[in-house]
């Protein structure tokens, strides 16, 4: 299986060319697409989206991102090996959930250009570059016969929460389609058996003190609440409402935890 | 075949991590969205959507429907078989019309929890619950052995359109992409042959009074038209214009039939 | 594989309601969406995004597109085959630029009404039309079969640039997601080796003498750039940001080229 993500929209031919060229070269793969609606050019936000859902899938896909301004440039076109899976796109960082996450990643720079897709238009690698190559890694191809192994590959900065005397300061890092605002609170930062009548979160100067298991625990209620979503992070929360509509919370504001 | 219909909108992950377990589980289906566009938690308009299109899908396909707002509590999973095809989704009325059309109609609540992707989120049985139990039975597993069968499936309201002395009132079902105003009338409430000079529609206090069967019958004309449409419906609308746009109708509102 | 562009939208079920019908009549074939956002009855917006992707495709490929402001009408339905691939459609222009790129097109007008879903709705052709056209040429039915050859299928005036005494004058013919303005400037019109330092371009009072080939050129600048795109015209360009949006361009308006 070969997925696609990346910032091209649905109303253009961008998508439907690169799905034609992977379907030329292995017409049996199937293609999922997770999204093509990250915000033009914000690769961090198309690497969340990537975290949140590449270890759902089975061994052998072949995850094919393409959010990349630097395109035509000299950035380099990469494949990554982790978790017997693959990824294929720019060295740009939108892979950097994946390195920080899988102990045993290999990176390797795409370099032969036999592979790619003739003549390489500067402003469209995904159709003439990655596409192929995500073609060809679907029939068999190994990492090691389109590139070379590289130690360097561009990681972005990923927001870690921060200790604090008592508690602790992480950040939004995604509103989702709901209004729902992910925060990059896990576990580790609060497990429900360790939270007490005086915890507290606060975002956008509200205080939040219910902590729940799923959304539907406050029903026809206005009262924010806090669970820990399906991704593996703490989310907050409105019965029937967008929080960050609500609050007025965007990616990157500031929520701290007090135990 | 399975169809995929949600309120989970485009731009999260949270569609691809279904597929994906249909795919890891049953590799050889065919997946077909149906729309990921519903307004969220409108467990009406999705019934609405799933009415308007499932008798056209062949015998066999699989019907994944979650709007969800009750994820995680104690409200029940079912998988309906009916019409040789299986609808799977929470117990919340998502297939109101679906029982009201078919008349053997099977309902079996899900209780195998051996199908279920573990860990259960309590906050995405679409991936944890729903998505297993639709990919096993494309697999060929039959509702009697993941669930057991229940009389008392919780049924929506559908409004009916109700007789008055000279026609009969109904109400506006939905609003499609082209602003189309699809009401709960039908060939039973207006057939063509019973259509006289006098015949009207009263709707957001405009009088329609040409009936048609196409769009296009009234060019370069800002005269609304009745046709029936292609669910079975009488529809308002505009040539190449938003009735409900230009009306400001919304669904729910009241259309009246005058013979 | 078939191919499919509409004006249909997302959030309905005309979308699935075509897919159902191609996948009961041929259940093996593939289906990729080119796009289904294309403005509500733009045939030429359609015509164009056809154009700029249906060559990436392999032979043997079925383009499905409606955008069909006629349906119901005595407009024709036509299959063209051409470059070894077919587009079926309604005959209102939307294969256009197909006529004018390859030299031998052959068109069909679909009369062979066995082959239709029944009862054809007078309002979804779509469905009960074009998609088991699609279908069965999928299945290997020739367009012999299906209809019967007619030589003056509608064709859209595509705008051509005018030839002036020092340049010529083009159009915008398309914005794209990102808001990169699209020319039917080619490289007919300026070939790279033909650029000077005095060569320009003028769009919306702004005068244009960054000539590129790809985005990433010009960083952290709010220079506009042309390039050639990927679909084989000149395209205007903001780093970043919607050229589109910032010059308040429109499709239609004028560009013009001076050498």
């Amino acid at each position: 299986m070969i997925t696609l993500l990346t910032d091209f929209g649905t109303t253009d031919y961008f998508v439907p060319a690169v799905k034609s060229v992977i379907h030329s070269l292995c017409p049996q793969v199937a293609m999922v697409d997770l999204t093509h609606d990250i915000e033009a050019q914000d690769v961090l936000g198309a690497a969340f989206t990537l975290a949140a859902c590449y270890q759902s899938f089975p061994a052998g896909t072949i995850h094919l991102a393409v959010v990349d301004p630097g395109v035509g440039s000299d950035r380099r076109g990469i494949v990554v090996e982790a978790k017997r899976q693959y990824f294929v796109g720019p060295d740009n960082g939108i892979f950097s959930f994946v390195y920080a996450r899988e102990k045993s990643c290999r990176v390797f720079e795409l370099t032969q250009k036999e592979f790619f897709r003739q003549p390489v238009s500067p402003t469209f690698h995904g159709r003439d570059v990655f596409a192929p190559i995500a073609a060809w890694l679907a029939k068999g191809i190994t990492p090691e016969a389109v590139g070379v192994e590289i130690f360097d590959p561009v990681t972005l900065h990923s927001p870690v929460p921060e200790q604090k005397e008592n508690g602790c300061v992480g950040q939004i890092i995604h509103i989702d389609h709901f209004g729902n605002c992910i925060t990059n609170l896990t576990l580790a930062e609060l497990a429900y058996h360790s939270i007490t009548p005086r915890t507290r979160l606060h975002l956008a100067g509200q205080s939040i003190q219910r902590f729940g298991t799923h959304f539907s625990e406050a029903p026809d209620s206005d009262e924010l609440q806090a669970y820990l979503g399906s991704a593996g992070y703490w989310e907050i929360a409105l019965w029937q409402n967008s929080a960050a509509r609500t609050l007025e919370v965007r990616r990157g504001d500031v929520i701290s935890l007090q135990y």
